[in-house]
């Protein structure tokens, strides 16, 4: 017979701000996102706690929501979770926005069904003040309707070799772009996309080729030419963590 | 006849992030925008220079476009000017959007017309860490409409003798606000007003009040009703820095 506590799994949406971090995932030598959430869940729960996340966001990158799972010790009040998580997490720009109980079943990486990124340029001659960290400032004036057009060629079913990171663990380059759009608003260009999964460094790339198509270096063509190539010498500079936030993470109805 | 070299005027834009700062005003010991822009024209003037700004934004107050202008040597060249400052900022969270050759009679506060600020409110539960400093977070649930009924009567040509802060240098308590709006967009409430000008501390008055009603501790008649006591001591309490932006500003056209 076990004497271990009954335990309880929580689907948690995080918000933090990439900056101070070496990325999500946890690192002997350096703060990361799920190395903090594991301390704080580790205070509340009494015990060494596991974080899972939806997605393994790079140093710097920032996240509106995302999703992670983990249990905790089943006496804990549910509804106490992310108010209790907050104040261990304090003063690391992390924060709970909610905690909900799921089965045992449910696995915020595994479970996912589509991921959402946007990507925040501004396009202007005067760097950044407000917005320091937060954006990826582009002195050059953008054509954001080149871009839009260059994007359309990513949408679909494709082998994203070009847009791969070398060091992206993925079993396969192939994956299905949902969305990608292109949108100005006054000096802001936001780039929108979804997908059930990316390979690492995917957003960034694509952003980085889309604003070289932008700059007027390139024609839209180029970026279906360099996807076809499926090769990564082929792509575009890759754009800077700064600008990018992952902004959701969909699971099935339970 | 006078050897000092000829002077041009410039209406400039400026970005900064309120944060580090004393407020706009010039002070001996402390850091102000205004002395960081002072001392950027100073080194690309090679002579002291006052720089006079439209409004004078308080402590930890935002702007995203104050106006300001200043005289520099007239061989500067025109074009230069803002990347010239931007050098001299740096690392300041200080920019320089733009600036415009102006005649000798322009002044950026006595010409200006009209002032825009926005004041932004998260309201939710968990703390904020992607806009930390950069925006007021209100734990208790708000309801933005009955906000907007009692903004409603702030608008017009009154005393606001209620919303102005004790060490208001302002000759008389008598504006006229021409807009003040509510807008709840998903967790987000964005309040936006304008007025020709504005008593010291009125925005962040209005607002603080605006909240006490949000939060249901009073009814919308309430502002009216505290208004017209034209009495400091009636107000709700102040809004904080963080949430307020100095968003526009008009002048007549040249």
């Amino acid at each position: 017979m076990s004497d271990k506590p009954p335990l309880q799994r929580y689907l948690i949406w995080v918000e933090y701000h990439g900056g101070p971090f070496a990325g999500w995932q946890r690192q002997d030598h350096a703060p990361t996102v799920q190395g903090c959430l594991e301390t704080a869940a580790a205070a509340l729960n009494g015990a060494p706690v596991t974080v899972f996340g939806a997605g393994r966001t790079d140093a710097g990158v920032h996240a509106e929501r995302q999703a992670a799972h983990l249990d905790l010790r089943a006496d804990i009040p549910g509804r106490k979770i992310a108010d209790a998580l907050n104040y261990h997490l304090r003063p690391h720009p992390i924060c709970v926005l909610s905690a909900h109980p799921v089965s045992d079943t449910f696995h915020a990486r595994f479970s996912a069904t589509a991921r959402y990124y946007r990507y925040d340029i501004v396009n202007r001659r005067a760097d950044l003040a407000l917005s320091r960290g937060l954006a990826w400032r582009v002195a050059t004036e953008l054509d954001a309707g080149a871009m839009a057009a260059g994007a359309e060629d990513l949408i679909g079913e494709h082998d994203f070799s070009t847009f791969r990171d070398a060091q992206c663990q993925a079993a396969s380059p192939e994956k299905t772009l949902d969305t990608l759009t292109v949108q100005r608003l006054g000096a802001q260009i936001v780039i929108h996309c979804s997908a059930r999964s990316f390979l690492h460094r995917q957003v960034r790339s694509m952003v980085g080729s889309l604003v070289e198509v932008g700059r007027g270096v390139r024609s839209p063509d180029w970026i279906g030419a360099i996807l076809a190539k499926r090769d990564r010498a082929a792509c575009g500079p890759v754009a800077p963590a700064d600008g990018l936030y992952l902004v959701g993470v969909d699971y099935p109805d339970p």
